[in-house]
């Protein structure tokens, strides 16, 4: 079973990379390019095969390590 | 109109942010971690209205900035 976690900074949290890959794209010559935000993207291969039991130990992963639940927010997918 | 990037390392390539994060998985006393890959999520807001037009330009960004398509694959979604 694979779990999917997007990981992004809450709203309000300024967010430098995204910034400078905003500005990176105006050099490049890109136009109409607005509000970039940089997150994290994870694929985490489990031996649970219960889909619930695999969302709440990912969701304990989000709290304990994955993220930064002061600035970010998480959202999981399980699946295959 | 918003850009969904996904940009994940190439199947072969080591991934030792990954390995990383699986380690730190099982001393924290989660078991049945198998393989973790870390890839990059960005979202890009574009004035761009027309979707087709969105998704190559986007295209063009993800070859010329945002990944590094020797290691890197990248998979882009246009939406609102």
């Amino acid at each position: 079973m694979k779990a999917r976690i997007h990981i992004t900074l809450k709203n309000g949290v300024l967010d430098p990379q995204g910034k400078a890959v905003q500005n990176a794209l105006g050099s490049l010559g890109f136009d109409g390019v607005g509000d970039v935000r940089q997150g994290k993207y994870m694929e985490i291969e489990l031996s649970e095969t219960d889909p619930d039991k695999a969302e709440k130990t990912v969701e304990l992963m989000c709290q304990k390590l994955l993220a930064n639940t002061v600035i970010e927010n998480y959202t999981i997918k399980i699946g295959d």
